[in-house]
């Protein structure tokens, strides 16, 4: 076993589920690598400071170059707002440290692309956090379709929908304002990375941004709140997406739909343990949609719940990226997604938010 | 009680179904005009003989206008295919007729304009058969909305998928060819029906039609096997619609998700009985969707199933429509949907198909 | 097609769910014999008569005796209050005519054993009415088990729960006093039937029933509320039962789970149209239980509801009964289930009323 | 912030689930005191060597007397086969020390008095191990059920039912053996436990406890695979339990159902972020099971899963338990489950195998 000091930047939600991870990936998962919470990197000294007694970093500090820099800081984990990435992301990378950063990648995609020559040119790891991929049951998800377990797929409908934002009444925050922030900034990309990794990339696509509630107590709303969307994958399977911040009701609709010429895939992450599956085999009398609760079998599934039905939740999706970065850091080889998967999904991005305001069909391949 | 003769036109699946509905809806609801069989009509004077003996009717025709002009057939059901409505239709309202019209309404948007036309002009009880509509979880949902149960709604999800040409090798047959037996012509409507009636009029809208197996055992595939849409409703709604007959394991995918700023509402036919939504009231502890069992309390709900869960299924759909239509016929009011709802349903699918082909957004007013 | 005049005892709930069977069945499944709804009888000559016009009845009586009598009433159906049946049916045998009497077959065991002695004495059609088991799911749940799909059952769970008493506060009316009309006397026969129909016999059972609210407004309570039994079948299977009135929330809770050594059934009335079921087969990862929706490939589908999710309901519950009973009087041979499985309910019914008395264990072949 | 050395007795599955648990427990919580991995114990000094390493603990050891008595440990987690607990726990509370010890408590119920008397002896904090009833659903039930939420409780149904036995080909092994290690001695225990925190203390019992399939590849099973119960709580509550390792399809069937006077619950933890949810109130119309997701409004919910739907999963079980063990060292307050939490549910158990065995009633109060 071998150690790895192990900076995170941004102490906050994200920064705390990093920590968590870091310090049950290596019983978890038995990993080669051992992280080591080295420091921990937040906007004052005395949070920094707080951060470091609660999560049991050895340092902290206010400064993120300090982080970057410090030779006991193997690894780097940015887990601060988006408009910060890159320059952090670009130190590490200058100084051949492996980054994971959290989604999205970038502030814009120019940031992102910037983001990936970085990193490209440099070799080292690199890893975007798209956390809710990672449950056991869309690794099945993903498997089955490259299996062919459903045939060719004809189509593809996702949507990442929750709801802390439905009530009118619900004051304006630092949420209600910045592209980063909104709906398309913020909630998107997860669905978005969801749809490349499990159908392939989108040629084109169609799609509407809007501001449901533009006045909220407290100031007005400058960032969306709802996004329609209908693609075209490469592959030709047409699809639609939705994502909103106002869909009452929901709180974790991280969900999708996927036909196929063989058999179809349901997920919701409401019921992140189940994957809900249809194949065109045996006879029609005992035909339907098959609830597999994801287990042992299953790609991902953590050794320690022995059996199916045990249940996987938010932090161990986190354990999970944990141990992916750990591992692309130990063999040198890209573990997905990395930057490039990141800056593809930024892209989907700013293609829907050009096809919002021309009100035509978008080739992404001219974004 | 007063009597009144019921001619139908078409014997097959449909037609069946509205004989066994005519027979049984004055002791299911009680209804003060009683309908009696009098007369079936099919292509063939054995068939249609067939049909007499079997469903009950008193008389038989291979001729259509011999039943129209029948003076004991008092009222008309149209339920042969698409091309034949018009006529059927404009000859019983020339003789100040009822007519009922399976959906949809006319092959084309012209002849459901004149249809339209020659139902106003005659005065006559005018419906236009949308079956699945008529449960009373999906009737219960239109006052829920109409109530402001859900507030005013943001967002739309509607679907009609079924699953039996998801198969490559199921060979080509009369339902492969002909716009009006394709997923547009012959599915969309049921759902773009619901559409309307649960949100409003469609003011604009994007689609992209499509023939995934064009191949079939047997022949060439002309029509299309599933779409896709989005449009904007006249109230400023944003909505998506999806309709397939090769959506892999979907039996009666006729589904909808409606969001609002105090509520949602979600459906599927394939559980008919059961309607769920979110309310936006008391503590945040206890939301979350509700599934109700339809019942008494409930519109439409047949009368001799006591309780809730005792459960209604596709004929009583039908019995529904017989009983609605029998009140028009009474009352000379309208009731709901009428042809002219019927003709709205076409203008939307001759949009969608003009949208897809110039891949453009279409005003529905222009239609 | 032969014609049969059918005479209906009873025109309440029951009744008129039979009489609207009786007008559809011919058309629906396209019987040889063909009902004719020739008689109904109710305690009033005006209350008869005004079900002879709700329902299109030729004639009305109020005095069970002249239906039973009337040369063309054919067949006697028996929609009447437990206490009646042993008398009409015994008169009816006595002139060889069908029976079909709605569950529970008698007031009391020694009622029902005199029933089906008066019924094998005939040599006429029996039927006793149990019409949930008629739904699709449940006539494919017993064709599973018999072709062995789910192995050697290991146990059974079934319930039937209600909640029209659930409410303490709910006045006391005709249904809380009586044996008959308690949840022993009324509810459990209907799941009792299926575990007999699903299983097989019973060998020995022990029970508690019990009277949870005996104050009501308006009264006391002179019956039961609820009552559970564990169970052991005569082919070795363990099993517990469940039978609430009070069972709040639940509207049509006839369910059950089957466990067998090669796969499970579970089935809930309340999704009448879907039957989940488990196998041991193919590879773990894609071992779950399967939602199957009924349709054309499963037993008892109506034939017009064409394909899987269109649905069925409480109303084509009885369709089948009536279609099964008229099958029964054409073929003469017996069609389940016959007054002697209805007798069989009876005795569970008495041996589980000895048992919670007793607290023993009871052997049902001493009752 | 304190520390406390924490000594694991036992590193295979539980001992790594705790493991990791406190490795994670202060970020999670920010607990003030603060566990510190200091010693494990395996049965050879090889094993113990390899767990430490893979969990991070400072010391190893395969005598558990050795850690016991080792100053640095503050606190013994005892995860070894039940047959060990006695003596381990005695040994620890003999020296002051808080003992977390897994369910079930003692292999026997004379066990289990004896550790209540030695942990009640020596003050000392005393926590058995029932990781399901952590979950926020489960804990929110026994909130709702104590704030009078469903009115008084008329009726439970509980199970606990897997399916790692259900093929009678599945080989003999150590589960097979051995009373502890049975259905009774090893799954029951759990939901007897929750059946127990969610309406109180059983009264009497009746119970059958059975070997299904007596033979095995490799060996005889002298041990049971099933059992079911019908029981009367000391409230007045009647209730059932199912337990089984038999039950195909069942990955983790620990599911209840609570019947209120006001209302109901439901359970599965299949679905362990979820729990149903139906109340006496409001319009009869929109009356129904209410799917609450459970999120930060709810106890014991992690707090770095931001939101309702985030979910939690088996490990964060575990977690919980830790909290609370080290809030129980720190307060030095009961906190439940206590050692005598855990000798009830092995007088239960007791009393069933009486009950099974002599086929009567027992009264617990004499077991």
């Amino acid at each position: 076993m071998q150690e790895i000091g192990i900076g995170i930047v941004g102490g906050g939600y994200m920064g705390k589920a990093h920590a968590v991870a870091h310090a049950a990936v290596g019983a978890v998962f038995g990993t080669r690598l051992r992280p080591r919470l080295e420091m921990v990197c937040a906007s004052s000294a005395q949070s920094a400071e707080g951060y470091r007694q609660a999560y049991g970093f050895a340092h902290a500090t206010s400064d993120w170059r300090t982080l970057v820099n410090d030779p006991q800081v193997g690894a780097v984990i940015i887990a601060t707002p988006q408009e910060t990435h890159r320059p952090i992301a670009e130190a590490a990378f200058a100084l051949g440290k492996p980054v994971f950063c959290e989604k999205p990648l970038g502030a814009s995609l120019a940031d992102s692309r910037a983001m990936v020559a970085a990193a490209e040119a440099s070799g080292c790891a690199n890893m975007a956090g798209f956390n809710y991929i990672r449950t056991p049951a869309s690794q099945f998800a993903r498997k089955l379709i490259a299996d062919g377990a459903i045939g060719d797929i004809t189509w593809f409908r996702g949507e990442h929908t929750e709801d802390f934002f439905a009530d009118p009444a619900a004051p304006a925050t630092w949420r209600t304002h910045g592209a980063a922030n909104g709906t398309m900034g913020d909630l998107a990309p997860h669905m978005i990375n969801a749809a490349l990794a499990l159908i392939g990339p989108i040629d084109r696509l169609i799609a509407e941004v809007e501001t449901v509630h533009s006045k909220r107590p407290g100031g007005t709303v400058t960032n969306d709140d709802h996004a329609q969307m209908m693609c075209r994958f490469a592959n030709g399977v047409m699809g639609q997406m939705y994502f909103s911040r106002i869909a009452t009701g929901r709180k974790m609709g991280y969900a999708y739909e996927i036909t196929g010429t063989k058999g179809a895939i349901r997920f919701d992450q409401e019921d992140q343990n189940a994957l809900w599956l249809y194949r065109m085999e045996g006879p029609d009398a005992t035909r339907g949609f098959t609830k597999i609760l994801t287990g042992p079998d299953h790609p991902d599934y953590l050794p320690f719940c022995q059996g199916p039905g045990h249940g996987t939740g938010y932090q161990d999706q986190i354990i999970i990226e944990a141990r992916d970065f750990l591992r692309a850091i130990e063999t040198g080889q890209p573990v997905w997604p990395t930057f490039r998967d990141g800056m593809e999904v930024n892209r989907i991005v700013a293609a829907a938010l050009q096809a919002s305001e021309q009100k035509t069909w978008v080739d992404v391949a001219t974004i």
